[in-house]
């Protein structure tokens, strides 16, 4: 079982839709936030150290369930965690939730290849990187 | 079996992220772009129109695959068809295709659930709605 | 004279552009975020309860001057200053400052009307909003 | 004096804010989409030969004055022209019009100055390239 990590997201007026709740794309906006943040703060592998060592990640799917609606004034975390690994793929659950009393805003699955920078090729992921997030 | 309907999307540069290309939540953008589009010139039903009825549609959830990136220059079309009705429920599949050839950026199926606007509740989608989709 | 205020900005990967900066319009977001958390903060009059009140403000104007580019990793303050009130307008100063040395990525000025939500034209500014912002 | 150039831009519903009209900050997107357009369509020098080159244009400065909304049924045109050029800088002139009536929705002026793609620094514009904007 992996670890869940959290980062705390502030909503922007721009996030803001003509319907008065956050924007449905934002939400992806959000998590790549999230995983940036906990990139460096938990698996303390940063992207940009990530990618000055030849790899990079990018996103091959996406399933969310909207469940609430975000408000601008609505205090925000996203929680993530690793449900497996597989060749050159990584799955992530992740779970949007605001308020005091957490409620789900949203919650799904993201698939991430990790690729070459060079040839922007699939690549098996390392030993070293299934490793470091074994945190 | 429902029609496919298709958008063309003219990429902007503020679209494209720090990898170069179109990012990753501007897909969830063009899809809805081509939905609002398709609703005035395909299924006669803008959302305007639809909005003074005291409806509205908000996405319920949303499960892509992404399979090419979209370079700035490429030209894009967004093709869409109802796969079916259920309650307060549409389901949309989706194929976002580029450049002559018309490989697939990116696939997959939203689905959208029939709110009053007035309430913000889930309605039955009425008749007179899914008939409009039957073209 | 009034005080400067400010906010501190947390960079989203999405902010980043191709030039591997933040996008250029992203400034403004950060600008209206800034305004927005400190009229809550500072002025105790957050949106919200302006809007309940039967007004709101819009940008009419805005200059600014791009002195460095912002980084994703770099941690980002906006300042800013009211400089002065006259009829509707009120224009504000501000500064977008990066780092621990905060040296200025941006600054410029920006002119906000109020206008009555009900009919959207421009209303003189009452004095008592004019005396909330005297801090 | 120089030629004014032209570019429809559709608006899609991300652009929509909380307010029900294109945000703010959206303005300086359509007005870059516009200069992208117009390099390749009436310069003939696109952004990709420009950076084969070996330069880029960066913002310097934007100054710009809201005029009326733009509503998401609206259509838009961005009309540019430049007003001169001095060592790195040209500064270019801008409306952008709504309507078959072209009522100003904003208008204005951006500065961009070239850059060397290597060093980042700012490059005195060549004579070819000054020459290619003198249609």
């Amino acid at each position: 079982m992996y670890s869940i990590f959290e980062t705390e997201i502030t909503v922007r007026p721009d996030d803001i839709d003509m319907n008065n709740h956050v924007h449905y794309s934002r939400y992806l906006d959000y998590l790549l936030m999230a995983r940036y943040d906990q990139m460096k703060k938990d698996y303390k592998v940063s992207m940009e150290e990530f990618v000055e060592r030849g790899y990079s990640w990018v996103a091959s799917d996406v399933n969310i369930q909207y469940k609430r609606p975000i408000l601008l004034q609505d205090s925000i975390t996203v929680r993530t965690q690793v449900k497996n690994f597989h060749g050159a793929q990584v799955v992530v659950s992740f779970w949007i939730v605001k308020g005091e009393r957490e409620k789900v805003a949203a919650q799904g699955e993201v698939g991430y290849t990790m690729v070459s920078v060079r040839s922007g090729r699939p690549v098996r992921i390392p030993d070293e990187i299934i490793e470091k997030y074994q945190v």
